[in-house]
């Protein structure tokens, strides 16, 4: 199992365009930083992991177009281009994570040559790359033991291998639980406004003949309500120390009816995702999105001219509602500070 | 405050075509009870209150073509038509209780001629038609009481003046409280599959000049985390004698956030909503519709073909998650059957 959703190939970063699924399999060339930022911006790539990717490859996009042998120099347009990658969206934290860790190459090797630094920002982003795909199997696996034969799973959005750089982080979960011969069901919520559910994960889920249900993201109650969901699974756009998890609006709304209706909720990250720097859930960045996108659907407008929107792109479920953080390095029941700082030593 | 939902006109059924709204506001008339039917099942009409006012017309209509003298064909004819509308749609009572009090007509005017009784027929049609806009000014009276100035509501699908013969439930209270000048905001939930919240609630409470907010089901719960709703009202399609409610789907889904945030929880249904001859909400049948509505908006396809998918039109809260029943009749606080009971005595 296997999609190729970023990729670094002839000196340019080949994406699956997202925007054009689940009608059309496409691939998207990004040749520059601008062409990427855009990408990204659009949701042509979008999901927590990949963006880790799409940042580190942004920055050798961006690195080979400057001509300068000065390290000083070199380090300043470095720092631009970063600046500018980061300002793309800003709530999931590998894309800044990725930004950070590439700098570090720059700022670990102080006299380094600016041709022999663009040699380790390669290997640096190879490595971010490689990682993705490392640590979502290694992830797939841990929560795949969490599955019983014969469960229904529900997921929202799309965490999936269109969300990472193959793979997937919840979806991973259900590769791996499939692999391992598990039979089980698994319910899609539709996500709206921009149906990454309907669009991306119906679609991944189906071509890896796994036995999915679509659903409106306000059918998920009533399912519960019936005992028809043994399980949750979503990903994570960013982690706060204490445990607290921003992912896709609408992710707390299904916490918070686990949490009524005494369903298992699970949230699988790699520890890329976590921002230990800030404690809480509160300090986390939320982007607001043009109104658009919940007004107009397909080109068509489905409400009234001039209306006032609220349009969220994540909202934060306190760690109060998760069960279990499933990482790289195991599971983190009941998740606390203390508990996450030990993932890190 | 009055738009024109449902209207006997020049011996037809004139309704506002609301698969059109928002982008265009037109009129269809319904010659017959056929045309009728479809217009129910394809819910150019919707809303239990308007689909009771429907039923009503739809047997004059299909009476209009009964050329018979004799009691006892017309009877039998009257009871065909009944079951065909009572066809179209399973879920809102209304139309049952209308056709129902059609029927009694006959019942209890055993030695009318075919003439007469078609009098009282149309009698009693305009009735029920007149009797809906009385108790939708009654209900929003007693619910606008509840309104303190300065809050924020919420509100679902659309049970306005479009769900009703011409001024609506829940927002019939919102109506009421403007009339008393209170101040307050509403977040309009846009109602997935077909979006009667962005198309119609967003549409109505425009043109009334309330200030409304749209937003995916999905983002209710964001909001309550954020202490940004004070009170939530719906409308209701069937209320078992306990004080379960069914109502479109999300509904439930609401409460279960309503209750997990202590915000107030508020259905607003005539006496007709209900249905006392069954005890709870589980034995309200819920319509299931075509997944298309789930899987095509616009005419556009936004899911994989043949994705599996679950598409109930309704859901049901039961009677411990909501605080109050706003009817004509006073607000049911913490609603049982004893007290429902009390209602119809």
């Amino acid at each position: 199992m296997s999609i190729p959703t970023i990729q670094w190939v002839s000196g340019a970063v080949r994406i699956i365009d997202q925007r054009k699924l689940p009608n059309q399999l496409k691939f998207l060339t990004c040749k520059d930083t601008k062409a990427l930022w855009s990408a990204i911006k659009t949701l042509a790539v979008r999901g927590a992991p990949a963006l880790g990717a799409a940042a580190a490859f942004g920055v050798l996009l961006g690195i080979k177009r400057i001509k300068t042998q000065n390290r000083k120099v070199f380090d300043k347009e470095l720092k631009k281009i970063c600046n500018y990658i980061g300002s793309s969206r800003p709530t999931a934290v590998n894309l800044f994570n990725a930004l950070s860790d590439m700098e570090d190459v720059a700022l670990k090797n102080p006299s380094a040559s600016v041709d022999a630094l663009k040699k380790k920002f390669k290997v640096k982003a190879m490595g971010i790359f490689n990682h993705d795909k490392k640590v979502c199997r290694q992830m797939g696996a841990n929560g795949a033991k969490l599955v019983k034969d014969g469960q229904t799973l529900m997921t929202i959005c799309n965490a999936g291998a269109l969300a990472t750089v193959d793979y997937g982080t919840a979806l991973g979960v259900f590769y791996s639980a499939k692999q391992k011969k598990k039979r089980f069901k698994v319910f899609a919520c539709e996500t709206r406004p921009l149906l990454q559910g309907a669009r991306l994960t119906a679609w991944e889920l189906q071509k890896q003949k796994i036995d999915v249900t679509l659903i409106c993201d306000n059918m998920a109650a009533t399912l519960m309500q019936q005992k028809k969901v043994d399980m949750i699974f979503t990903g994570a756009d960013r982690i706060a120390l204490n445990g607290d998890s921003a992912n896709k609006i609408g992710t707390y709304n299904l916490a918070v009816l686990a949490k009524h209706h005494k369903v298992p909720f699970y949230v699988v990250a790699p520890l890329s995702t976590f921002d230990t720097k800030i404690k809480t859930g509160k300090s986390i960045p939320i982007e607001r999105r043009d109104p658009n996108e919940v007004t107009t659907i397909a080109g068509k407008r489905t409400a009234p001219k001039n209306i006032k929107v609220y349009n969220p792109a994540f909202d934060v479920t306190p760690r109060n509602l998760i069960t279990g953080i499933v990482t790289e390095c195991g599971v983190v029941r009941a998740p606390n500070a203390k508990k996450i700082k030990r993932l890190f030593k």
